[in-house]
């Protein structure tokens, strides 16, 4: 008998398998503009943008965060790179019976910091409660509402100067040769932040996640123009997430390793535990595909505010392959290939 | 140290007061159409109306349902009583390391067949898996939008001939001296059902669930007009929901006993287990407030559905007393006060 092992909630080839093969089949299919088969950040129906996010993260407070301000960061950033604005959050707790208030209203205040921070409300929510022992301690899932950002129209006739393109939204299959991508910052810091501090590795003193709300910054660059499609890099980190546009444009990438930005901490960090930053889950990192012609000005743009400080072009979208072409440092040419399951488990 | 316990997740008065102390003062305000602040059964945005319900059943399959089918109408209907017509679902799985892949298959085929049924289509999801003894089986997250229902308006004129009606929704605040309360149908059947499942009394033999979407009833409903508010009587049952009613529309009501429709079994079961069948929660009930001259008219359109067949009119809005006061079969008067927990834990 097959059963749930713990790579399936990986974020990576072994959960799209999942969902593809025992989840999607047995559900309905109803004509939606960007729909569950696509696998984007977010649904679209109707002009509202619509996505939900399960938060297992362990521990519940962790340097730079808390699964507070995890679960608002990463369902605002869902709606933001689709080209919505987040309209609203909805949030589900799930109790452990014998949790402490005071560690809930830790989480729900973090919470709070963050929906004002990205300026997006909480206007629903659920509490359910399971004994003692029948879950550990809080999981908490938020769900977010949207509309298209008032700069999608710019933006993409802005696009349109250079090429055609198809898409009212920001999805996976939006990208074409000769587009631009930009990194919007360090990889793989959330990941080991969590893996260090909960194994006491000793590098979370260096480390902290990067949990941030990213839709202001992504408007300001909608504002530029010429953006194509986005995506946020958490499970699987970077290398799941321009594998998906890969395999979903039918375009290949180049990336230039010595370009991608990576803290040094993490990098040794990584080198030592036989881990790769690029298939490390983010909470506040994004890649951009940009027309060209507007690449430079979109970079200018991120690199002027505090979450896309460390921005920098890492590739471009090419034809001469179908895959994600890695260019190492000293001159080899490697393929980054998703990863199965997830290194480290339960980072968010 | 104060601690959570079942109680907080029982939607009574514990929980209500776990939200309004602990949770909702540390979040931020925007202005929002109807907000977290007014305990609706869903939010209103910028005309989307948006909801969340976390579930915790257990066990996952039990007679007339199952975790899917739950999620997918306890989502639907929160959209449907405020007026709403439902567009989309989102479905967020944490999934115990472990579980038997098959089990994940039956419940999604289930929510697949229930949301067919809703013709509301779940459009995105998120899976997560937590190690094994750290989550009981698996535990599922719904979240729904909607649009205002495009028979709201002639509704709310059909109402207003009556009287001066406020909300353009089917708020908790919009009862008025005089208008009549039907209740949807039979009242306990799910709690009652899943309780003796689990403890194997062997009621369930008789009893079964009454989970069901009722979005098509409620919309039958809105066409004949004059309905000014509705509630779903899940967790804390109908006691809950009607002094929900009363302390935010600030009316008493008064309830016949009498009238109330609970299935035989049921009674005989909440009357061995000292329960009171009102304050068991529903999967497939409501209750309706109707201005005086169209309750007969809704009840007769509510009575030609399958899930509304044993409707029945059961009291009124008075300005007499500011209770919920039932008057009982010997003739005698009792306030009905809502749940302070919930007899019935894991119901939903």
């Amino acid at each position: 008998m097959q059963r749930v092992t713990m790579g399936h909630g990986a974020g990576g080839e072994m959960m799209q398998e999942l969902i593809s093969k025992h989840i999607a089949p047995l559900l309905p299919r109803f004509p939606t503009e960007v729909s569950l088969d696509s696998f984007d950040d977010s649904a679209v129906c109707d002009d509202v943008v619509f996505t939900t996010d399960g938060h297992t993260v362990k521990p519940l407070f962790f340097p730079g965060g808390d699964i507070g301000r995890l679960s608002v960061c990463g369902t605002v950033n869902d709606i933001a790179v689709m080209g919505g604005r987040p309209m609203a959050l909805s949030s589900a707790v799930i109790l452990e019976e014998g949790l402490e208030l005071e560690v809930l209203e830790r989480v729900m205040r973090s919470a709070g910091e963050a929906s004002r921070e990205a300026g997006v409300p909480i206007v629903t929510g659920d509490t359910k409660v399971m004994e003692s022992g029948k879950i550990e301690r809080m999981v908490m899932v938020t769900s977010a509402i949207g509309k298209r950002s008032p700069y999608m129209d710019g933006n993409l006739q802005t696009a349109k100067q250079s090429r055609k393109v198809d898409s009212r939204w920001l999805t996976d299959d939006n990208l074409r040769e000769g587009d631009v991508v930009i990194a919007s910052g360090t990889m793989g810091d959330h990941g080991v932040a969590l893996l260090s501090f909960r194994e006491g590795y000793g590098f979370e003193s260096h480390i902290s996640s990067d949990c941030a709300p990213l839709n202001h910054m992504i408007e300001e660059a909608l504002q530029v123009g010429g953006v194509v499609s986005m995506k946020d890099c958490t499970r699987g980190g970077m290398a799941n997430a321009i594998n998906e546009w890969s395999s979903k444009s039918r375009v290949g990438i180049e990336l230039e390793e010595a370009s991608i930005p990576v803290h040094e901490a993490v990098r040794n960090a990584c080198e030592m535990l036989g881990l790769d930053p690029l298939s490390i889950g983010n909470e506040g990192k994004v890649i951009i595909a940009v027309v060209p012609e507007q690449a430079e000005a979109v970079l200018r743009v991120l690199r002027s505010h505090k979450y896309g400080k460390d921005a920098a072009i890492v590739g471009k979208a090419v034809t001469s392959t179908k895959h994600v072409v890695m260019r190492t440092e000293v001159g080899g040419r490697r393929i980054l290939e998703p990863p199965v399951g997830d290194p480290v488990p339960r980072i968010c």
